[in-house]
């Protein structure tokens, strides 16, 4: 972490998370930038393990986002390499050459195929990765002590101002399975796909069809349901582990013994890791849960709820504790998706505030202003139209968001 | 104007603008927030005044969206009443009938339909408009002494800080004719249609068929591309007057003697008023072109300059002076347009900094830092598919815009 204010968002403490059986956590510095801290995370993951990922659909993808999601198709992990620092996007064949090279140097090490090997970098855009820093953090890196969820979560930040992890476990085949992830991010964050640098690991079996298949049902409503600035990263990357440590029969699909209760525990896990990265947004000070019901179809529901999640305008009556709803209706009307004035319905936490097109008769605004005084800001609106609903998060757009992105570069 | 701190990228004077044969202007007090201004602007057009407009797309839209969207259908005018303090919009049946009562009072003094009477208001959301303030306001104007465009550019406007005028002739039919606007705009200024409030008035005659294909022909390339923040208002509305006092045969259509001469000179009008909005931006320190090229369609290529124009992280940027080209690859990489990393290429000024997907190898940052350092920024991004090109213009995001927005309504 390189911001020493705490988001005042953020969860009391770093959580105890449990050991995942068949993962190895150690870091190292790189030294990517000059500053004091390990910037260099190395995980590695028992033979067999099986992976699955959703990344950016940026059509300026880096190349470590190129690098796993050729890999991926192939379905075994050994390792996984995040450099902080430096995304290493945009940077043509010597970006290239430095992730070939990692991933080359890491299987030489474990005596594995490089697509075993998975690469996720995050920083600057524009500067290829020096190979001469990754190549000697690495070195460190395999000879360094095992450490463990916490001082990963932390080397693999930026501008996070707290590091970020969560757990939960289910019953699976008769035997507990843990799953925990660690997540990074606060700007460049954006809905409609994998967001950030995310990364899950649970001793659980599981063919990596299945993986895939359950990390993207529990992407939709989480990672795809955030947003801190509308902006999509080139290099998002969330990355599931599994590595069979629990010694349960392989889940092959939705048939298998346990498999709704490992899809809801890893649901529960994304949700939670997305819910650590809004509350970690760039200059955030309050996190606004947005629900829109009524919608032609979820989808169309969705889109409303980002239009307004998304809205400068929106986002600074929030910071100011302005209950200017006159601001959602602005952000429902430019959304391009079916709505109709006199149908449309507003409420800020429970308070109704208006209805058929027009603000309510008996609308205070005290219950309001005393809702929008806190850091959990809940904006409802029913459109009228149909069963269509979604829920996004997002957070607020403060000073503290220009001061950290006029000058983040230099 | 209720903001004292004039806008850095202003011109330094408002303009002398020349009468318009056929139009009368007065202002008057309607008292629609608490302040001590004209807040009532009046403009009457003499008869056979012929009339287009553009409108927001907003699903929300205010009363006056409706109202000035039907009239247009019979495409005569005979007077304008411009209300600020208060859009009037999403706020029902009083709402209709305030516009409702504005025109009936402005027809009867005129003699003339109540369809002959345009009406724009702009201002807070949600709150009816007094029916009374709006009244007692109308009699004011009736009686007021006529106004020059300032005082009018002056009364219209909101949030801006300095008023904005401009003005341009053509040769039609042997006669110079003139034509003149006025717009107000500084934030929810976003793409894609119509935007802000604003109108033009000239003495040429135009039947209004012809008047809304050039209107509709000089708003794509203008206000259609500028944005502040990508918040797209209810109430947008660009109104065009040709009162036919200049004597010319009619223009009926591209035929007619003088059509390209007037289609140009309403367009560079409508180019001149984009511009005056957008570097009154909320907050605005620096006026950004995007150029971008090399789109496989037009459209395309405004979709991505657009994704740009509305980063904030983009836009940051700017305002801190700070050349990450990276946000821009970001930019055209979350656009979802057709686009390939590897042929894209991007310039800050006249200074290439990438190209072929990776940073140019004898980038100089100096001439690009000294480019930033002005107040008007120029980004070209070529993307090396087609032919598509399109230009935009917007402003930086700063603390201002957070200023503003974080208490306007209050």
């Amino acid at each position: 972490m390189t911001d020493t204010s705490r988001s005042p968002l953020a969860p009391p403490a770093f959580p105890d998370l449990p050991a995942v059986g068949g993962v190895e956590l150690r870091v190292a510095r790189a030294r990517y930038k000059d500053w004091n801290r390990c910037d260099l995370t190395f995980a590695t993951l028992a033979e067999g393990t099986t992976v699955a990922g959703v990344l950016t659909q940026s059509k300026c993808p880096s190349p470590e986002v190129e690098w796993c999601r050729k890999a991926l198709t192939l379905g075994q992990a050994r390792a996984l390499i995040v450099n902080a620092g430096n995304s290493n996007a945009f940077t043509g064949q010597r970006g290239r050459a430095a992730v070939e090279a990692i991933a080359a140097r890491t299987a030489g090490q474990l005596g594995c195929q490089p697509s075993n090997v998975f690469v996720a970098s995050t920083g600057v855009i524009g500067v290829p990765l020096p190979i001469d820093k990754a190549e000697a953090g690495l070195d460190a890196a395999f000879t360094a002590q095992l450490c463990d969820w916490r001082a990963a979560a932390e080397t693999i930040g930026t501008t996070d101002t707290y590091p970020k992890g969560a757990t939960t476990s289910a019953i699976v085949d008769g035997r507990r399975v843990t799953l925990v992830g660690i997540i990074k991010g606060s700007g460049m964050i954006a809905p409609d796909m994998a967001t950030m640098l995310g990364f899950v690991f649970t001793d659980a079996a599981v063919e990596a069809g299945f993986l895939q298949a359950a990390l993207a049902a529990a992407n939709a409503p989480s990672f795809s349901c955030i947003t801190v600035d509308g902006d999509t990263s080139t290099s998002d990357t969330v990355l599931a582990f599994a590595t069979g440590a629990a010694g349960n029969a392989p889940l092959v699909d939705d048939d298998s013994p346990g498999a709704d209760a490992f899809r809801a525990a890893l649901a529960d896990l994304c949700h939670q890791l997305a819910m650590l990265v809004v509350r970690d947004g760039e200059g955030a000070t309050k996190l606004i849960e947005i629900a829109v019901t009524g919608a032609e179809s979820d989808r169309s529901a969705h889109r409303v709820a980002m239009s307004i999640a998304n809205s400068p305008l929106v986002k600074t009556a929030i910071a100011g504790g302005d209950a200017n709803w006159g601001r959602v209706v602005m952000a429902v009307g430019k959304a391009g998706e079916p709505a109709e004035r006199d149908r449309l319905a507003i409420r800020f936490g429970e308070t109704q505030v208006a209805r058929g097109g027009l603000a309510v008769e008996e609308y205070d605004e005290a219950p309001v202003a005393a809702h929008l005084a806190g850091h959990e800001v809940e904006i409802g609106v029913d459109l009228g139209l149909g069963d269509g609903r979604a829920t996004v998060w997002a957070c607020d757009l403060t000073h503290g968001y220009i001061s950290i992105n006029a000058d983040y570069r230099s």
